[in-house]
């Protein structure tokens, strides 16, 4: 595949965009359904697919070129293909994104202002062995109205082709380029390189991949690298709930991005904490780490500057003992990655010093890190997790695939009688957000 | 300066951000007030300073350097300054943009999220020859809390110095490093290299200068380039309404960016149309360029390819006879920079299918592109025009300079309780907006 081919892919993704902004939300809605047929319909060739690249994985694993893990991600199955296709099922049952009314406003007696949510135009997502980031990734874009280019990784390239074309012969109604798979590798840097022509990018991988993806393209990226979340137990803490906290946000499930790194004591309370939840971190198996006070009051190994800075996705903990409040926003704010942070402390105050003082996209008062989740805020389907701060911040949710414009209802209204010494003043009065002018017939 | 200087300038900007985010709107109102108040009072001082630039940059004139219109943009007077404070004062005057309850909901009883409004952190500016920019910028950052990083044009440097000294010795008050003067040429790449640090940049100058920031930065940029704007007259138009938004958009100030460059006109229409709306256009002084079916109903001079393209900026003007509204809606998708675009018809249907169907940022039915403004939309201060679509789009308020953090309070809650078998399920129910828990002061 040559440079142009990818431009002219692009290009006729770019096409399809403005033909899928004005798809219906209800014929968009169907075409999920079809998918998420089709995929049930299609499994057997499906897995076959599967199969084929997870035993080219698994020989690679035999010559240590991949990992366990890499190939447990690969693997598909009946139940996890049904859960894919009930994925899709549940992206259809949202609310349409599209054609929210999020101002209006009279300028003047018959000049109407809306500004109305509309999709981005071309979204990309590049993605490591997960064949269901594919389905997930087209789906979300599908229902915001969205293009897609798709690029997975070569090992899962037969599961990625079938996926595909099992989408694609399911919206054959849809605008020709909606959705686009790019397969050879190195289109991967031609891609990124297309930031005046893909609005978004979304990597799915390591946080190493992401970073790489981010480093690389001017392209906007919807994304998080790393997840440093700490959890500061303060000197006006019920210290039980600090305990059973400190514990749900490291042990509930230790691989995810908003599960505790970091914890931080305040030194008042560090005598009577620290042993009693150091027992319990024991008792569940993780692995302690800290700094020199906090082995004044337990016996575990000492923390390296490093540990303040790693994200060890395990069953794996530091512990800092810090002399107050503001000594663990300042710790916070130099070594977190600003996903995710707890204070726990009985004093209102307290808190508020804490969650304005820290920069992260969620601060929590008195709950476990792990409800940085967009299920759990209730946003609906979850496009990703965004550790940026333009755009789309924390769990986004489909609205993070729209942006909006502005439409101008006139009456054949000239700036000349808006301006100068007769000037007529504007109304600027809020309207009724209800009705929009460009979008009748998608929200009946 | 070396490049470990400009790191030093952001990290102490950073700092201040994070302090700056703090400061309760009321104060920040009040250092607004003392920066007008420092303008007026440091007159002599400013314009002495001035005066210099304007002498040294009428000397690059004679050499052929500098452009007249350069000159003029540099050169300050006392009712300019006093324009420039009179900004100042109405920025303060705005809403505060920040502690805003964009959403809240209650996750389960005693646990509530709240998405709140907050300062982005630390923006830059980069600006050519026009002192006010300084001003402007500063100002607009300070309202909304976020620090700020000035770098103006060499030309400007006298003034910049002097409007940044009496800004600063007018805020003593606010976190030290919350505004930065970048003074060396060769800090702008370094600057735009620091995206880790710098959140967002807001260029002010030519076309050409804000494409080579875009170009030579992954910082987020807020800004436009260049805007090319249509005005089509349907078959379904009142031709006395078309010529009348058709003379408006491009006479009533050539100069700005939503000023119409092409006019395109349904060919169902044309020869009642063309020659009376160019016969108004030689009144005004406009020069026309046409495509053949124009020329055939009027005498003007062909347009080429290039006049499709091209922002003119000034009274110039390129006629295309179209074969239908779906031609004009390609037409514009093609060459457009997706700013304004405007409809002129008597029909609603047609009107909708343009504006949806057009990607711009302001699509407008039977009103002049020139209301695309932030004053005129009634978004209060406008911070600029944006022709991306990440972020900000068309005319942004002062919410540009704002991003949103989550808020979750909670009595101890652990998500164990909301995972496994026996889930508790969460009750998202949505929550009066008007209180929130993390800027009760701030919104007294």
């Amino acid at each position: 595949m040559t440079e142009r081919d990818t431009t002219a892919q692009v290009e006729r993704a770019q096409s399809a965009a403005l033909r899928l902004a004005n798809v219906d939300a209800a014929d968009r809605d169907a075409a999920l359904g079809a998918i998420a047929d089709a995929i049930r319909d299609n499994s057997e060739a499906i897995l076959a697919a599967n199969r084929e690249d997870v035993e080219e994985a698994e020989a690679m694993l035999a010559d240590g070129e991949y990992t366990q893990a890499l190939v447990d991600r690969l693997k598909l199955d009946e139940a996890k293909l049904d859960d894919i296709a009930g994925m899709v099922e549940s992206v259809a049952e949202q609310d349409d994104p599209l054609g929210e009314t999020l101002e209006a406003r009279e300028l003047d007696e018959e000049l109407e202002l809306y500004k109305l949510s509309v999709p981005i135009g071309v979204v990309a997502t590049i993605f490591e062995s997960r064949p269901d980031a594919l389905v997930q990734i087209a789906a979300l874009a599908l229902k915001s109205g969205n293009a897609v280019i798709l690029k997975g990784g070569s090992e899962a390239s037969e599961s990625n082709r079938v996926l595909y074309e099992t989408i694609l012969s399911a919206t054959e109604d849809l605008p020709d380029g909606w959705a686009t798979l790019i397969e050879a590798h190195e289109e991967v840097d031609r891609l990124l390189e297309l930031d005046d022509m893909v609005d978004l990018v979304m990597p799915r991988g390591s946080s190493e991949f992401v970073s790489y993806i981010q480093d690389n393209t001017q392209i906007p990226v919807l994304g998080h690298t790393e997840g440093i979340c700490h959890v500061y137990v303060d000197e006006a803490a019920d210290l039980d709930m600090a305990e059973d906290i400190a514990l749900d946000a490291k042990v509930q499930y230790p691989a995810v991005c908003n599960a505790v790194e970091t914890l931080l004591v305040d030194e008042s309370v560090a005598a009577d904490f620290l042993p009693a939840v150091v027992e319990r971190y024991r008792d569940a198996g993780v692995v302690l780490r800290g700094d020199d006070a906090t082995r004044e009051h337990v016996d575990i190994d000492p923390a390296t500057d490093d540990d303040w800075d790693t994200e060890y996705g395990d069953l794996e903990l530091s512990i800092k003992v810090v002399s107050d409040l503001y000594d663990a926003v300042d710790h916070i704010n130099a070594h977190g990655s600003k996903h995710t942070e707890s204070i726990v402390t009985g004093d209102a105050e307290r808190a508020e010093t804490f969650m304005t003082g820290v920069d992260a996209a969620s601060v929590f008062h008195n709950a476990s890190t792990r409800f940085a989740d967009g299920y759990r805020y209730g946003l609906g389907a979850e496009v990703g997790i965004s550790t940026g701060k333009i755009h789309a911040r924390g769990p986004v949710g489909l609205e993070g695939l729209t942006t909006y414009k502005y439409y101008l209802e006139g009456d054949g209204q000239l700036v000349a009688t808006y301006a100068g010494e007769d000037a007529v003043p504007f109304t600027h009065e809020a309207l009724d957000a209800d009705w929009n002018p460009g979008h009748r017939s998608r929200r009946d």
